[in-house]
């Protein structure tokens, strides 16, 4: 078992705990460390789990599993506070990347209302949802295609935004790169980027500006 | 001579007339295009003609030379005339190619209404430049960065939009390739799109469509 | 339900209806979408539907389905009017894609007359398609591989090109890279591209351009 | 000077006020853009302007401008707070993006504390610089070549970290495409991304933060 | 059996014997060289072997195969030497790389401490590591995502390090390329790279390394 | 069945015959290719035809199909002429594509000798071959990974080298990319390239150069 | 001098004598090689020799130069033969890799007919050139932007087509990725590639090929 | 100066000193470091230092310049080993990387045999050479183009390969992304890559492996 060397004291330095990212892992691998876990008794979050391995390695519904998501829970839940995140998505297509934004949030103490299918194709949508939104303290936003909600929405508020572009488009678009560049070179001062589909990262950096505002959850990640 | 091999009849045959793009061509070569031209009495478009090349190719003054859009046009003016065209950029960068569009539209006979620097960061600029966009045919949009501006617009109008993405911005944005990208993935429909900084191509393919719906300018390329 | 946000009213702003992108959504979000449009009674249009997830969202048959373009409709079919529309594609590999843009324009109430198969490696195919089509309004042009089509197409007809390049072809070709090149290069003015294999954009721009020009179907989109 | 349309109110919006991005603009469009400046009496940020040309629009010597970071401010300087904010960089390459950082956040009246040179190959400097940096709030890291910096640094600090990969680097890291696919790629969470070479977006993302944690500064953008 | 034409030498002529790369052969190929290899009589390694074609073309199991690392033995094992070499890597999901390239050392006779999971997030790991790797003639180092351990190593030891970038990531860092450029354009002199996933060629480079130094093991690849 | 419009006289204009690429069709349009072949009693070549659509598609065996080049001949064969061509490759994994050019070379009346295997790792290999290449008029060179073949045998052969890059590779290898590059760039002249693993290209080269010499088979494509 | 190693027998060797590439090297260095190519008297020619550089190695004018291609030929001119070569171009901006191609020809030994600026814009151009190129047995064909005149050309005539895609077009076809793009996948067989702007490439190839049919001209190289 | 951090200790700890990489510094970022290293009485090798640089910085000549390589040593030369390793370059324009690994390997006290001029077009050359590399301990390879002398010199030599691919080239081998990926790709085990003409980073590397093996020079980098 050499090869798992989990970084446990994570969240005392960074403010972030550790998370299990499953994508490139066997189900062998995801076992063992789930096993670590449980004998610890610390709560984790399990990221990029597939439905089919989910089912594989935790036969015994350890996890507090959502499959749109594709992220699972060991430990059970903590209550949430709203500390001024938020999560906006261009279209109904980039629900998994927000699912996992949210439940990382959620699993780290931060409960953050949710706008979902605003694209500015149908701008009367974006605009409705910025008034909304002006007295967030960060905002995650999510898009595919030409990701030209993420210069618009930063236009119309204070918070900084966060923006997830998503692999979600076809053509020049697939794969997310045009809607990385889009996030990248928007026009609008004040937008980060995060990797592709990195619903997981937007999460960790939000939190970490909420708590560096000292704006955080007051618990998170401990044992309920 | 022998490698110059003008398509004299083009206007009749697509109704839009050749044109000379100097980038490429050597002094001497244009320098000959030029005395053709003059020689058989034809009115002609030169682009992609810097101030430099031109000073040392037409040293008489021949063409009517815009320094911003470095266009130059042999034979004189043809009366405009607003057939419904438009033509709106982003930022006060682009202007070397709304200057490229228009000139060509005008040297074909048509006006068309010009809104600058009407980027999505300010979205009043946007929503103010749309309403005066209504009864448009067609729209000629010019737009680097993250040229969120496309998608903003053609959610706004009727008229077919015309993306010429720009190669103005750092970065990712460098040569205009994800301006290009945001045109191509836009979300909202009926955006067509030219090549990069391609003013040029826009006009030709605006006055085909109004040609095509018996809006053209009555007119055009004839010697005044 | 709070994630289906759909722009009802894009067609009266834009005069093209909002239309369902199936590709990245889930049975579940698309079924969702098909209650809502059955419940408000609204004609709308499906794309992106492969075989299998029609068949599990749609189990009682309330489209109109194709499976060659992968399209559903819903709410029956209109009356078509030629409106001088065409559409011409280089090879028999790119029916997917002419399917799409022929039965968005027949969504819409447009009927376009189609060649098929006239690559340009057989040049008489091409010169023979564009003498039927010296009176068409906008042509619709579909080819993969090095898409040589759209220019030879664009130096002799008067009407605009659409250019939708696909992703028919292998090595270099691949995913569509050449083609779309190709139809951003044309040295053939007049030409307008839209994304890889795009016939949903394509048809909606024709549409945006025969509306522009007061040359649209009479009614669109009603409910027979 | 209709082609100049400045977004006034940004600031009021966002929180950031709006600057003058040179690189791509005529000497004569700044001229304009700053005669519009000091006739409204506003303070001004311009990016991008090399010394070339800031000789050319500036003869009488109205603006503050810094060489290195190629910005110069219009109106005076305010006074500066320490809200939180740091700059670290990687190589002394990188200080021409340290410095548009600083002066940005210097014109919106943030001081912050810089540590510069602190590349991984020798580790031990980032080491010692991350002790320092234990109590910021956010902290913008430049660095160009492999940009490890952003993933060392982020594992050892709570705050926030804007990574700013630059254009620095031969052979593959050659315009900043590597320092940018380090900082999204990023193993430690909570690092966020800007533009290559962006120092100017960092600064702003970096204000948009302290604002909504409360931190900013008391004043900003105030003629003195 | 024409195509086969197998490099028996190569070991005589360049140190390092000839291996079967089986990803791009087709079973029937594969079974015809293991039978040739049996003829023969000498020790073989087959890499990119995967577990459904290993039961295909071994039904009477003649390999030692290993399911994780894809690598098949036929001869049998030889006595392994400690030469100097590690094998360090950054994740857990890097194991399939690390095993390639270990087996394909102990093919070869060299014996191999690794170190797994050391990723630069929780830097201590790569410290502690680093402190056992000081007398080392040669480190294999195995990184995916941004693979900042890559320098970071390098500026903590004397040993030539072969960085391994792996396929580990997503987003930008699909298929590699990030961890690829990030060992190219390491700050950290002595650093050089082999292909993405390429474990068996960083194995070959540092038993050439070893044998040039006079410390390569004693024999090599005779049948036991 | 208007979307089927094959180029019959293809052989006569330019010497090569039409041949049915099957990769992007579906088999339904397959199938009546083959039904108008057999109609008009002319003999074709289908490529990229896989085993599994084979099977759909000709029940009745009337292909003479080849699985490991996935061609298919109907029309049965003619007599070989060995005209001076030749193919040769680097490894045993491009027998795919060595076998679509040997394939397509005999589809047309011509016999080539061949020699695989022979990469550059294992010099003599190559030094050898090109010692009985020595009297040929064409040489097909097929090599995937870095294909240091093509230069290699181009500098020791008076024949031009039609260099055919494989997708054989992993890593930066992967899809041709590199092979291909190589071709291009070798630093031996008379190299020519066709696309990535277009085997069928290859030959129809190959055979214009045969015919233009005054070398071409004495018939070709006649049903026997 | 130990830098220098001409391979002086190549044109025994592959029947195509070595030239001296200057792009790269350094004018003490071509001035050496020119100083070698003297002392032994034998012809030499010269590429990518750009008019300063030929001004500083060749003060003596032993060169005959020609400043639209960049080459220079050392040892005087040869009779020409028409072996059945031509060279055809889409554009007048493609003159200078024409005259590299022809002048390689003429070195060698070959004369022959150019057809210039027959671009598929213009298609009544192209069958008028494909009339006078029916008896030709090999065919060098230059074009940049999309290059449509490859396919085109290849579909007309009998002979192999050795496309040479330059560098001449803006936005998505600047650096002739596109032409080559164009090039490599066209759906006329019998076209080959070579790389970008590489007229003397062609030229070789072509040379190769006449060559290798026993049409090659009688005389080469050998001082007059 | 709080922007300069030098780390000193760098050879004690890695065995190979820091050095002064000028490409991407200020003159007066490299007088000071100068200024620095003067006062402290240590050797320094200043690399990518291009003559015009030099003459500004170092007006009394204090550094050993070689305006090929670029290079500049200060604190005068050391008596040279020959330690095992050899340099081998493709064509005369690599000189220039050439020379910077022989200036680094020099700098830190290891002379090193060059053969330049060996490309594979000519293969005897290449084949020559190898025979007196066959005691070498490390051999560095510098090659642009397609560079197929890093497999052709892998596959004849027992001692590892160093390639550092060049960006001598045109066309797609402009950057040396062909040569990089033809190195990485190469089929010949045991060739390990560094950075697109980083000859200072091979020669590091080279060392390294020397020091490794125990045959490293005796004395390196003190003041003599």
């Amino acid at each position: 078992m050499s090869d798992l060397l989990i970084d446990w004291d994570r969240a005392a330095r960074t403010g972030v705990p550790e998370a299990v990212y499953c994508e490139a892992k066997t189900p062998d691998q995801i076992t063992r460390i789930l096993a670590q876990t449980v004998e610890r008794g610390t709560r984790m979050l399990f990221t990029r789990l597939d439905p089919g391995t989910q089912a594989q390695i935790d036969p015994k519904g350890l996890l507090d599993y959502d499959p749109i998501s594709h992220t699972g829970v060991y430990g059970g839940s903590v209550n949430l506070t709203d500390c001024g995140a938020a999560v906006v998505s261009a279209g109904t297509s980039d629900a998994k990347v927000v699912g996992e934004a949210k439940r990382t949030l959620e699993f780290m103490g931060v409960g953050a209302p949710t706008r979902q299918d605003v694209g500015v194709a149908g701008l009367w949508r974006v605009i409705d949802a910025a008034k909304d939104l002006q007295d967030r303290r960060v905002i995650i936003a999510v898009a595919g295609f030409e990701a030209a909600l993420f210069s618009v929405l930063a236009g119309l508020v204070a918070a900084p935004v966060i923006a997830v572009p998503t692999s979600v488009g076809s053509g020049v678009a697939q794969n997310g790169q045009t809607a990385l560049g889009s996030a990248l070179a928007s026009c609008a001062p004040g937008v980060v980027t995060v990797n592709i589909d990195n619903g997981f990262g937007a999460a960790c950096a939000a939190l970490k500006m909420l708590n560096a505002g000292g704006h955080g959850p007051a618990q998170m990640g401990e044992m309920p």
